[in-house]
């Protein structure tokens, strides 16, 4: 096990910068074109990995296109020194996303990566860690999706996933011991599962409609005494989607679909609101997300997050994933949610507060408060 | 029966109010964020009434948190004298909402509530009883679903909702008399039922798409000559949205779903448009209900209302209920819709027109016109 | 077969214009509230030819009503000499948009209407004639569906249209030989199939999630050199959709939904986003259909055009049709979509955007590059 890239290391590389000159760092992919329109909505400068296929798209959103555009052949190889060397050369600050954990590897950022990323790079471990997720979100009492360790446990409905399967792929549901063998034998017969012995994660399937929501956690604003405000900071909703997989148009596909496994792989993402008295427990959820955070890896959670909710009205929510980073839902948002209006009166997106709260940070010459 | 709040009372007390000093009312519920933000963007002052769960809600929407929130046990407290005595001491127009009738209770509005509601409190009896609504709508030339007296009349697929049953819950389909009394006792048995003899409306079963069409009738402004005017006033269709409820992602529950009984309740709402050439339904639809209102209970429906349709190509549209006031499916719009901007070329939600129809009240010196 | 109008004819028609005075034209249907906003945004007079039934819809809406406003018993009556001669007058430049093609015929415009077009007239042949559309878009490189000549082909699932049907109505789904003439004989056994021996379209059935994307070719714009240039001009990915048809509720008549003949008229339209991940595919589909359709009629596509795809992450794209105008769609986003904001830093329909390639034309003295 190698040595982690420390707090100290990364503040003294913040204390070299020219805070009047800094840029955010993006791999084109994910988020991007939000978050680089974001910081140069807010004045930033943005730097930009892009591998050749890509390059035309950024290009052709002319006011989402990186300042520097860097062509790499993997993201991965950003980890390489002459890209460090040089991002720390342009002042960067580098924004996490899904696709630089997925492509970078979370090991390899908090291991490797000697530039400053937005936000906690603790956050890194209690995310990709299954086991740590939820003891993060049971301890900040959320309810989560019973999970089952053996086959023989199953006493409903659960939601089945193959441990090897990439993305969304290789799901199936049970409602019994028999069934979850025959389905998986079935998958195995027709390929779609592959391995002749494979591990499974056995979950209780929750019912209700799926609200993705998105925070952020803001270190250097609060809101009046009643606010959800939480140490020196607070929490903002800013806006919410539902994500659209596969199996979100599987009844176009009847009778058939019953037969088949479906795919979970998120495609896009569509917009929606929650009746507003529910708004009351989704506020608790992120107070109560990003003070267990302080608790567990201290100063916690910082910049966005997303839980992620099923709604029923027998059950409540059931939450059973976190994201403790910018989640794609909110590209719908560039130009602002009907949420965060009511907190800034103008167009702001998760990739402009990013850039507003980095902006703070300069002001407030706190920079480190919200980079490691 | 009590004797009802007379509308020379509400004037009365209107009267006395300082019109250049008014504020909007409000419990902290339903459309309050985009109520409450729409009236600061008019220049109205807000007060709110809270829930001391929701106060953190409103709190952490700054711009749409009310001026004067003031903490209640349960919304239905505003009845007290005090706080009816408040609400004319601050120059409060309640805006009502579902929450406000749901709450509060339609008749304690009608008999009990001495504080000056925007729009038409004699809008209140034609909206919660069922008859009444469907002699309005029908008068109005609207189709409505058929409704069965009893289930040996049941010749085609029919809906069915039990009439103790609250919310969305204690749904069901049936196509004949036989289904019905079998889902009815598997309910009964499985405990979704509690009483031994449930009553059920039976309902003919619309298939389609379900458009929620959000309009508003100003009794200040008109088109010019040929467009949607009626009486001294004009209807404007501001926005529409599609309500989500546990059945909207029933298909992901497969191939279970067809044994459960559905829930309806609705969890929140998403955007759409409508095709354009079917605008001309809707628009008419709007005229002849703002109509046949005057006609039934002058000076008729005031400031916004909803219908809520099922259109399909075989048979168009269906319209299943109106709403007599503003739907939370306006939550989608706060900085305004697709058609909104057709009208007023700036961001104009319905909880900001309700605000701008009181201002041009004031202007007009005519405000016991959309009071009562 | 009559003679076309030339592009000759055209040309001489607008060289008599006066370009200080240019107005759009437009029939009051699919799209033209947008339209009509977009070209007053952008300084264009606009004429409208409306039936009486919609009148009322157009002046409902005053940012949106066309300046003229002019009555006809039927859409086709535009052809009429009285009312070319009228817009020559009015130096109208009619928008081509689906009711357009649909209500005058593709033939009629290509050879009786003598007013100049926005964009390329030639793109009507290519577009009515499936087989030549299929021609261009598999030119192009893009996936589409197998098509299959005979029933006994049938090897998988396919979608099955009627050839006489209307509409989205007389389409299903079969999954081998069998199933087709069962369901083809259900159908007319119960009437939903009106013809003895009907003729029939048999598509391969793609899963997966629609995604309807919003392109504008541009020929007066470019990006810098790295972005999707075509040409003289450049390829915008403006905004995407999804279409709602009664299909789409299917799920809530379940169980009743499989036996049922499904419809897929368009009823309207909901906002969504895809993964940016695949932007790379989308923005390259554009290119490439621009770049073929310039080799297979100079000069080709020119302003909105939309693909029509489906995307699953086990196959990919697949392109099942092309509209080589202004799409329904993009009614959604009047004031702009989560695209085109990182293109135009301001509200940029597609309406708009024909309005301010009309301007530059103007410019530019060469209108007549984009008008035929």
């Amino acid at each position: 096990m190698n040595s982690k890239v420390t707090k100290d290391e990364i503040d003294e590389i913040l204390s070299n910068y020219d805070s009047k000159n800094l840029a955010t760092g993006h791999i084109c992919s994910h988020s991007t074109l939000q978050n680089t329109y974001g910081s140069r909505q807010e004045g930033l400068r943005t730097l930009g990995f892009c591998t050749s296929d890509r390059i035309k798209v950024y290009r052709s959103f002319p006011l989402a296109s990186p300042d520097i555009l860097l062509q790499v052949k993997t993201f991965k190889e950003i980890l390489e020194s002459k890209w460090q060397k040089r991002m720390k050369e342009e002042n960067v600050i580098m924004i996490p996303t899904g696709s630089v954990v997925e492509y970078v590897g979370p090991e390899n950022l908090e291991e490797k990566f000697y530039v400053p990323l937005f936000g906690n790079r603790r956050t890194l471990e209690w995310e990709r860690d299954r086991n740590k997720q939820r003891q993060w979100l049971e301890k900040a009492g959320l309810k989560m999706p019973r999970e089952y360790g053996d086959p023989s446990e199953i006493d409903g409905k659960v939601f089945v996933k193959l441990s090897g399967a990439k993305g969304g792929s290789g799901f199936f549901t049970a409602s019994s011991e028999k069934e979850y063998y025959s389905k998986l034998n079935e998958g195995i017969r027709r390929g779609v599962i592959s391995e002749k012995e494979p591990k499974t994660t056995i979950q209780e399937f929750i019912s209700g409609i799926r609200y993705y929501v998105h925070y952020f956690y803001s270190s250097f604003e609060t809101y009046e005494e009643d606010g959800a405000n939480v140490g020196d900071g607070r929490v903002e909703l800013l806006s919410m989607d539902r994500r659209i997989e596969p199996i979100d148009e599987s009844y176009r596909g009847l009778p058939d679909v019953p037969e088949e496994f479906f795919d979970y792989t998120v495609t896009g993402n569509e917009p929606l609101v929650i009746r507003e008295s529910l708004l009351r427990f989704l506020i608790k959820y992120g107070v109560d997300t990003v003070n267990t955070s302080i608790e567990l890896f201290s100063p916690g959670i910082q910049g966005p997050f997303c839980l992620e909710t099923i709604y029923h009205p027998d059950s409540g929510f059931t939450v059973f994933e976190v994201s403790a980073r910018i989640v794609a839902g909110t590209n719908l948002y560039p130009h602002g949610s009907p949420y965060s209006g009511y907190i800034f009166g103008e167009p702001m997106s998760t990739g402009r507060r990013i850039a507003r709260e980095i902006k703070r940070g300069i002001e407030e010459k706190q920079l480190n408060k919200i980079i490691f």
